[in-house]
């Protein structure tokens, strides 16, 4: 990861899980970010501890209000983010805030599906609209032509759960609200990917693999990954894809899956 | 499709379009269904014309109200088929109403986003729980193993404009809230395929091609297949599969979209 610079980054569901962990691991480069923004919904809240405790250790950690379902307030993190680059623009938007729900296909309701929904599909959305002017200044300040996360991208947190084609670990759970959400993720990772090249922005969803976090565990079940594991292998991914992985599905490992 | 016997079906979104072509259709067969149930939002409005009018020629024709996104109505549809029914089972609910709007990625909304994921996806999931009693009491009706449109089957209408690996026509338009929809109603049909097989019901997503139909005409362009056509190849194709289609993607023609 030598070449991986990356001069600001905005990780959102920043703290907990893999949302934590890929701030920690940016905070822990030999060459870290000028600046590593952290939404979360309750900055000073109980569960924002951990990261309220990294960024009194790191003053390039800037932790932003941020509720992905409300365009205000996507819009004030912007506006905060905006002002503390100066003048420079964003290297990289991770929208990792997501939701899940236990349910099977015979108790989803109107509304698990349409918060899901609106939490891991349209708040990405939203949020790529709003940091868009910040991306575009990033890859117009980047050396060289075409498309790295050195430069400028959208990186989508989605889950192999979402792909149609294998309905990854059916058995264990069906979660069709979250499927349908992830599976539209894709798509619209697919379109801002087709939107957004013009710009020099590249944008990618990944498969974090199944990660020991609150959402990925059930009971006395244990993941087969560690958030550092998955974080780490994500960043390898990221600091080496360009142009030709840009509107694709990724896992952890950098291998390609089905839509 | 001498072998296509069809005794009752439910076509929603039915007062114009391919909804209203489907029901000419099921009404014109050599062996026409016994019910053809047509769910529209206004029976009574100006809009459900075409469809009073045929009611009023063809007493198995049976217009029920409607609303695809409000559980309560569709709870009181499933009543009325019910009562119609007298103890028979429904073989094919086609969940056909849909919306798209003219958005590009910049001007989609909170609002187009999840208004027309609550018709298009949401609204095929709730008709699918309404109505799994009576598909699966056409299921258990019904001589033989094995799946087939004849026995009992969820058709959803979908696009391949929501096909994630191929994007079709967007350099005609975006419509984002409208793919990531479709995405996820192909996700959907798939989740519905692995829960209701055991049911004994079929579950197929369907492109019904590029129909000169108020959605898919745009000014002065013409789209290059009519109703009737369309209506037409897709009557073959339900007629034609079993079970191992359950869970695909096929065009008008029985052609197998990629996801």
């Amino acid at each position: 990861m030598g070449e991986f610079n990356v001069r600001s980054v905005l990780v959102t569901g920043a703290n907990r899980g893999i949302g934590l962990g890929l701030v920690q691991h940016f905070l822990r480069m030999p060459n870290p970010p000028e600046w590593v923004f952290a939404g979360c919904r309750d900055p000073k809240g109980q569960r924002a501890q951990e990261l309220q405790n990294l960024a009194a250790k790191h003053p390039n950690l800037v932790i932003i209000p941020l509720e992905v379902t409300d365009p205000t307030s996507i819009k004030a993190a912007a506006a905060r983010v905006e002002e503390q680059l100066g003048g420079s623009g964003l290297n990289i938007l991770i929208n990792n805030a997501g939701s899940a729900q236990p349910r099977t296909l015979d108790n989803e309701t109107l509304e698990t599906m349409t918060q899901t929904y609106t939490i891991n599909t349209v708040g990405p959305m939203l949020l790529g609209q709003a940091f868009l002017p910040l991306l575009k200044k990033a890859a117009q300040g980047s050396p060289g032509s075409g498309l790295s996360c050195s430069k400028a991208a959208i990186v989508n947190m989605s889950s192999y759960a979402g792909s149609i084609e294998d309905v990854y670990v059916w058995d264990f759970g069906q979660v069709v609200s979250y499927r349908c959400s992830k599976a539209a993720l894709n798509m619209l990772t697919k379109c801002q990917s087709l939107a957004y090249k013009e710009h020099g922005i590249l944008c990618v969803t990944l498969h974090p693999g199944w990660v020991q976090t609150d959402m990925g565990g059930s009971g006395s079940f244990k993941p087969p990954l560690t958030v550092d594991a998955s974080v780490q292998g994500m960043l390898k991914v990221l600091s080496s894809i360009s142009e030709k992985e840009t509107g694709t599905f990724l896992d952890w490992e950098g291998k390609v899956l089905p839509w």
